[in-house]
């Protein structure tokens, strides 16, 4: 499931933008939605990877026996989605570059799998070398 | 300010759709963003109306001077916004319909305000007595 995201992420990459990607799946492993982070594409600061895959996933009456499969520790605006929307399971690409809110949502009955993937972590670890001030604004950091 | 949150609450509930509205502004009361909830209208579950105010203020460097004003309590989504994006302040029209996230937010540093307004309880209670099951889907409760 994480290769969605991570081709999530690198199309995010060569449109300019930041490279995080997510997907939502279902319990049986069927593709819900998938999106990439689109702060620099669209100008929309609201578009994080997580919501863009949460939105391209439609209405839904419940999300517990869904996944939310990121590439990238989800920011407390992601994990704050999580955590509303009662999604079950949160899988991580990895926390190295940014570590959000995942411990948070496993205090609070989300099952959290971290997989420090090398993949993710180079994305990510390149991207901030190159675009410090992208990724600052992202994140909201001053 | 809570004016234009209601004005904006006011027109999705004449669209059809669930009446909670918000703006965001500048410590100088200068208006960046305003929207609201778009679930209906657009069958989009990640427009809230707080993170469509957020989206309407455009790309920002920083928003500790920003505040939020906002129908309704907000919910854990986007009082994760909020904590992520370091906005410094919030007004709240009520939480009696909806007790969100605005104590979490108080407790790191988010300066309150909860105004009890009646216009926004009785939008609210009206509403849900109307739409549960729209109001239920909303916030992710089963």
């Amino acid at each position: 499931m994480l290769a969605v995201a991570v081709e999530e992420a690198r199309t995010g990459l060569a449109e300019g933008g930041i490279p995080i990607g997510a997907a939502l799946f279902d319990r049986d492993g069927a593709l819900l939605g998938r999106g990439h982070n689109r702060r620099v594409q669209d100008g929309d600061a609201s578009t994080h990877a997580e919501t863009a895959a949460f939105r391209a996933a439609g209405r839904r009456r419940s999300y517990r026996d869904t996944i939310m499969v990121t590439t990238l520790s989800p920011c407390w605006y992601c994990s704050g989605l999580v955590r509303q929307f009662g999604i079950g399971r949160v899988v991580v690409g990895e926390a190295r570059t940014f570590h959000g809110g995942h411990d948070w949502l496993a205090e609070h009955g989300v099952e959290i799998t971290l997989l420090d993937d090398r993949e993710c972590a180079e994305m990510m670890t390149a991207f901030i070398a190159e675009r410090p001030e992208l990724w600052y604004e992202d994140i909201g950091q001053d």
